[in-house]
Parts: structure tokens; C-alpha cells; sequence
């Protein structure tokens, strides 16, 4: 049977390797640091069922309707509650409810990328971003980073040199796949460098609230002074992650152009997804529940770092991330870490190799660790599995 | 503040007139025809309240976890074996998740368009379908239709004339927004026409099960030996839309594409909603429920055709559908149907005016009226003061 002619997009398209991997770890028995999968043990299973029967009680039919793409308003109002604790002040009119933060990705690649723009990155960067932003046939270029975040005098010599830069992608805390934050000098020069070009920038912020160490600091949005910062959060970390619940906050006019996404890609969101959300907002405490899922991770983050010193061969190098889900492990350089994953899941023990977070480089001796889906016995025990196969390597 | 520079392909998008004609009517007191919105009243709402809480109980954290791509597999097998009735033989590996019938819509183009690409259409046709084509910045060419459904010598003579041609997309039952339902002759010579030029067929079917007269008929991916038929399913009608819980059926290479737009996306699906759906297909009699649906919309609809006999002008025409949401109803060509909007929303009346249906042609004199929402009290009252809107312009 021959094939379809599909669209020239689609050749740039690979399946996620993450999620290739993580449907392999689906699997029971499988130690699994690969996804930044929150533990289930944690979800709030109780209040789940009791705000779901509430939703059915109070909203009836309303709760399994057709509604507005823009989502329901009360959620959009204690998401601008919430935000404006982290120092973003907004209006319910600046946010738009969305599947996952994925698809406020996704939104900013189809509202602003044509084919052969470039998108400035971090190096290495999330992996479900670059996926996302190749449907539009964009280039990449990463901005050389170091521990403080992009570094403001690379983003400047790349901005005045290249041409056709759309936009730039940023996780500043606790980034997907290193677990960094950037400082608060950085954001403060990383805003003013924007500003200069006028550069469109999406904040992907899904670990905002998974701080262990150190203090909060301003989203680049609660800096923005012109309009050009597209924030996304989320509750799938916070939350859980199967009600597909995120948001948008942006700009008026940038909001505009997101519905319109909205409206074609799906309509609108799962009307009871939405209010369940907002119910568990409303008659549960929600910063306790994110008290006791710091408290769990941050100790599994201790256990990981404590086994990679004891485990792990001397000659590496790992972040020590402040929060979020993952701490990030640089092998020596001949060292691929595609080679050490494929003996690794032969004693049932799995990660995420570094390669896939990099668009443009080569760089394979590199490895995600997540410290959240395991518990400590479970990390101990794949660590020092996970020791033994790299001092095979190393 | 300047603008930002947005990508080429906003340019031709616009908000989606009907949803912003639903969000004014959703206001309370106002007598709608306008979407094609299930009648709430219809749901059942103490199953969805006893199958929520089973979800909780039975798979726990899972129910509220990330999971694979592709959809909860219980749901694909009820899907499969639904399909099996009415004459589609597939396997669960043909089937994947959506939200909603439109982000199918949305991945066929995605996958298939590249800019300057052709996309036939009947003449009128949905308008949600050009709105997510159009992002992909192809053209349109309506294929003439009569009562029976596309005309293939004229889909034949445009196949032979036009290059660029990518895909047909097509609604053979119950039309959105004529009503139509093609005759299984029509279906057969539609299939002969696409399977000579190989030319790749949506096939959108969220009304298949609301039928009213006659009989159901078998669907395109029925007749399909080619694997060139997507099919596109959705639960919005016959249980809920807001659980925006749809899917595709399609040969295994087209469905790989579909997920690897899924994955870029939104990554997944909904993962409790999927098992909502699942669970209440498991528990619950839906046929019965679809029954008592069927005969009250069926009542309706015969409501509404009765007071156009009585309180419409005698010089219009309109369909007689069989089955759907929907009566579709011709103006003398001198009549706007924008303008007779106007008059009728300040009776808070509302409809949606025909010419957003079509892609090419300026044809202004038509309505689409839905008579799913309303009761027959609602529809009487409605319709009569449609009547008296429209004998001011005929």
C-alpha cells in the first residue's frame, strides 16, 4: 500500500524519545529515574473524589458542557491570585487555561515561528520543547549558560549577530533537564537584553513551587515591563499532572492569538478537569499539600546526591539543584550515555540520556536523573545499580 | 507598546464567529438555535457522579498520572468494538485518544498540508474545519453537493483539473450545518473516486449515532480498503462534550503521525477523563441512554420543522435531516442572514448565519439552526419570533 504525501513538518519529527522511554518503565519492577513523573503515593486522593462529587453537585450539567475556549473563570482568578504571590500582577483577561504548559509551547511555536526563524534556547533545554517548536520548521541556536542561567553577554552577541530570531525559550527555574536557577541578576540583565531587541520570550515555569533550598525568586514575568514575557505554568507537579491542567499568562494582544490557537486546535478545555481544579483550590489547602511533596522530594534529592557521591565514579560532574525534579550528571567526555542507558535497563534501571535536551550540538556523555518518582529505598537501590554499570564505562 | 511580529499564518485566522456568537448566548434567558450544543438536561449525571468515584477507587494514583501517548487502553478496546457494529473492523493499535473530534481535524492538517495546498470540501461544510486547515495557510475548493451528498463526477472533474489537491475532508452523516446524510450509493462512488486518485479522506463523524429515520448507513472507513479513510469519532453527542473525549481510527503509519502530533501537542490525553468514558461504557447501558437522546431530539426536530411549515415565510427551503443537531434553512438570495441575525438577538433569538459555512463563495442567504439545545417549548416560542424577524426582510 503506498504511502501519504504528508507535510513537509513532519520530517523533522521523531517520536519523544522520553516518552518512548517512559513507556518501556511503565513497567513493573523497573527503577525508574527517567521521567519527572511526581510520585502517585502523593496525590491527594481523597479530596479528589470529594471535589469531584462537589463539582457534579454544584455545577451540574455546566460541569460536562460546552463552554468558552478560554476556561473557567473562577480558576482563572485564583490562578492570577496565585500568580501575583510570585509577584506577577495580571488580569483573568491575561490567562487562558490549557492542556499542560505542553500546549502553551506548542501555542507559542504556531503563533509566531515561520519556517526558517530561529528559536534562541538554553543548552541543554527541554526536549518536548524543541519537539513542539520543529513542527514550524524553525532553527535553533542555544545560548551558551553556566550555573547563574543564560549568560546575558552570549544572548547579546548572538542577538547582534544572527539574524531572523523570534523568540527565545527559557525554563529559568529549576530547568528541565539541569535542575538550574537562574540568579536574580541574571533575570534582571536577561530582561534588560530583551527588552533592547524587543524579543518575544516564553517562561515555561512547571517547577516553580518545588523549591527545596534558598528562596523564591521574581519570574521573568514579574519583570516584564513591556509585554514580551508569554508565562506558562502548570499543576502537574504540584497537582497531578493526568488532569492535563495548565495556563498562560500573557499580554492581551499575545492572548488573543492563543485563543485563537485554542479554538482550533481543541475548542476549548475539559470543563470538569477545569472546576475540579478549582474546587481543590478553593476547599483544600493546597500550599500544605505542597509543604509535604517539597519535604518528600527534597529529602530524595539528598539521598540521590548522597549515592552519587558514594556510588558513582570520582571523574564526574552533577547540579545540585535548589528544586524541581532533576539532577543532571556530565560523564566523562568519551563516555555515551545512550551506550551506558542500553546496560542500565538491563538490571531494570533507567534515565534519560543528555543527548536528546541538546538541538544543535553533539554532546552524548550526559545523564537526567529524576529524583521524584522513586522513594529512598528505591533510589538507593537503582543509584548503586546504576554505580556499578558506569564504572563499567568509566 | 509595539506588536509583536506573529507568524504568517495568523494572518488569516479570526476568531471563531460561532463560538463568539455561543458565549453571548450563553447568557441566561436567551432562546438559542446557534450551536450545536447537547441539551444538558439529557446527561446522566448520577452515572458520571457513581463512575467518578469507581476511577478513584479502582486505579487509584494512576487515574490522575502521566501515562502513554497513545490513550487509556480499556477505552480503545470499547472504542474498537463500537466501531465493530457499525461496520469498521480495526485493532486498539489503529486508535488514539483526542480532545474532541477537532484535534483531529487539527492533526490530519498538520500532518498532511503544506502551504498552497488544496483542501476539497462539500460546499457548505464545517465551519471549525476550515478554521484549523486554514492555520496551515491552504486553500479550499468546495465540491458541489445535491441531497445525497457530494456529486462525484464533480469531485472527479475537479481531481482531474486541480493540482495540489491533499485531502477531502468530509462529514457524510448529519451534516454540520446542512443536516445531510450521503446515500450508500454516493458513499460507494465516493470511495471509488478517492481510491483511483489516492487522495487521503477525513471522514468526521460525531453525529453517526443521532439518527432519527431510516437507517444507518456504513460509514466511509467501512467501505475504506485502501487505509486512506481517518476516521474521526467523538463522545460529545451521545454522552458529553465536556469531557472533550474523541478519537481517531486510521492505518497505522497515518495514526504514527497522529501521535507524534499528540506528543508535541499536549503530550497526552486526560487521563481520568478517559477512564471516566471507559468506566461508564463498562457500567452503564449508553445505548439506552442514546435512545432516550435520539427520541427527544428526534421530537425537536420535528417541533422545529413544523413551526418553519407554520411561522416561516412560504419562499425559503430547508432540509429535512434524518438525523443530527441540525435544520438548515434557504433565504431568498436578496436576504442577508447576518442583517436578520441582528434583528433576531434583539428578540433574544439566535442562530448562526450561513455564510461562515463556506470557504469560497459569497453565499449570505442562509441559516443554520439547531434544535438539540432547546425544549419544544423554547423551540416554539424561538422559532415564532424568528418568523416575525424574518417576514420584515421577505
Amino acid at each position: 500500500m503506498p504511502l501519504l504525501n504528508y507535510a513537509e513538518r513532519m520530517e523533522k519529527l521523531k517520536v519523544s524519545e522520553v516518552r518512548e522511554i517512559i513507556k518501556f518503565i511503565m513497567q513493573p519492577g523497573i527503577i525508574s529515574f527517567a521521567g519527572g513523573i511526581p510520585d502517585g503515593r502523593l496525590f491527594p486522593m481523597e479530596a479528589v473524589a470529594d471535589i469531584s462529587q462537589k463539582v457534579l453537585n454544584e455545577c451540574g450539567a455546566e460541569s460536562l458542557q460546552y463552554a468558552s475556549s478560554e476556561g473557567y473563570i473562577p480558576l482563572r482568578e485564583q490562578i492570577k491570585q496565585r500568580m501575583a504571590k510570585y509577584g506577577i500582577q495580571s488580569e483573568v483577561e491575561n490567562i487562558l487555561l490549557l492542556n499542560g504548559a505542553q500546549q502553551g509551547i506548542e501555542f507559542s511555536g504556531r503563533i509566531l515561528l515561520d519556517q526558517g526563524d530561529i528559536v534562541l534556547c538554553e543548552s541543554p533545554t527541554y526536549l518536548g520543547a524543541l519537539n513542539a517548536y520543529k513542527t514550524y520548521q524553525c532553527d535553533f541556536k542555544e545560548v551558551p549558560c553556566d550555573e547563574d542561567g543564560i549568560i546575558p553577554e552570549e544572548l547579546e552577541k548572538i542577538l547582534k549577530t544572527i539574524p531572523n530570531i523570534k523568540m527565545i525559550y527559557t525554563v529559568p527555574d529549576y530547568q528541565n533537564p539541569t535542575g538550574r536557577q537562574w540568579t536574580l541578576e541574571r533575570r534582571q540583565q536577561f530582561m534588560e537584553v530583551v527588552n533592547r531587541h524587543h524579543l518575544p520570550v516564553v517562561e515555561d515555569s512547571p517547577y516553580y513551587e518545588l523549591r527545596y533550598d534558598g528562596e523564591s525568586l521574581p519570574p521573568l514575568k514579574a519583570l516584564d515591563t513591556k509585554g514580551l514575557v508569554i508565562y506558562l505554568g502548570s499543576f502537574s507537579k504540584i497537582f497531578c499532572p493526568g488532569l492535563r491542567m495548565g495556563w498562560v499568562c500573557a499580554d492581551r494582544n499575545i492572548l488573543q492569538n492563543f485563543i485563537l490557537a485554542k479554538q482550533s486546535c481543541d475548542l476549548q478545555g475539559n470543563t470538569f478537569a477545569e472546576r475540579q481544579v478549582s474546587f481543590y483550590l478553593r476547599d483544600y489547602d493546597i500550599q500544605a499539600h505542597i509543604e509535604e511533596v517539597r519535604k518528600t522530594y527534597k529529602y530524595r534529592r539528598d539521598v540521590m546526591q548522597e549515592m552519587i557521591e558514594s556510588e558513582f565514579p570520582k571523574n564526574i560532574k552533577n547540579t545540585a539543584p535548589k528544586g524541581g525534579t532533576f539532577i543532571w550528571v556530565e560523564l566523562p567526555t568519551d563516555v555515551n550515555a545512550r551506550e551506558v542507558l542500553q546496560e542500565a535497563v538491563k538490571k531494570n534501571v533507567a534515565f534519560i540520556p543528555g543527548g536528546s535536551f541538546y538541538p544543535e550540538s553533539n554532546t552524548e556523555n550526559a545523564m537526567r536523573l529524576s529524583f521524584v518518582s522513586m522513594d529512598e529505598q528505591e533510589i538507593r537501590k537503582g543509584m548503586k545499580l546504576l554505580g556499578q554499570v558506569l564504572k563499567t564505562f568509566i
